[in-house]
């Protein structure tokens, strides 16, 4: 499914994303998601809503910034709220292109209904890369 | 100096690389790593000797295992200690094997005398393919 060999000359988020993220809730505590990133060797938590569509973002560095401030409170009280995202249609230069704009390694892909589908990281992309030349 | 445009076909680490990386010392403690992520933006630390060879790497994936264990010592507990590296002359394409083979998003460049010389992520390589098309 993630193979290079397209006809298209650009891949596009779906062909190259990870379509599994690892997901918590906003209530849940910041050593839940230190669980999670450490258990799953995942660097990026989606946050989501009951009815599943994305409501934030928890990353590694959020964990590193909450042992910086001593703050071990909720996900929510750490999570990034305004969300980078990208649809899984889009050519994956653009979305390098935002991650390297906005200085972040990755992007949850989500639907219409901000329900996720994936998540596309500088890791994938850089992968595609290795196999350019 | 970190143009695309050259004439070698396939860009080298020193191209790609970041030439400034943040460092630490293996006695210092977890939260001083955590405050050193945080302040800096970046999300790997390099663990150097007082002669400033490279003795570790220390990530932000690393805060979170120290999080979610409860284990707040030393920079050394947590820290890896066979570190992936590279050379700043190898091909930029070959970095990116290995980080996709080990499945790490970053090496330090170390010269002969494991003196670093900045880090390689999956981050400036995903750039470099945001030009590529
Ligand atoms: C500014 S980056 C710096 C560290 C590193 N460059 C990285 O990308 O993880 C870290 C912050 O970006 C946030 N972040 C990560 N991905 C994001 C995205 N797609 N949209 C918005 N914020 C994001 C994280 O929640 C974290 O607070």
């Amino acid at each position: 499914a993630k193979s290079m060999k397209q006809t298209q000359p650009v891949p596009l988020v779906k062909d190259v994303m990870a379509d599994f993220i690892v997901t918590i809730k906003k209530d849940q505590t910041v050593q839940d998601a230190a669980k999670k990133i450490w258990e799953n060797s995942f660097n990026h938590l989606a946050v989501v809503s009951d009815t599943g569509e994305l409501v934030g973002i928890l990353t590694a560095w959020d964990i590193s910034k909450a042992v910086a401030e001593n703050i071990f409170d909720s996900v929510e009280s750490v999570m990034t709220k305004k969300v980078l995202t990208c649809a899984p249609n889009e050519p994956v230069d653009l979305a390098a292109r935002r991650l390297d704009r906005y200085g972040v390694s990755a992007m949850p892909v989500i639907d219409t209904q901000r329900k996720v589908l994936g998540i596309i990281t500088s890791d994938n992309i850089s992968k595609l890369l290795a196999r350019r030349y």
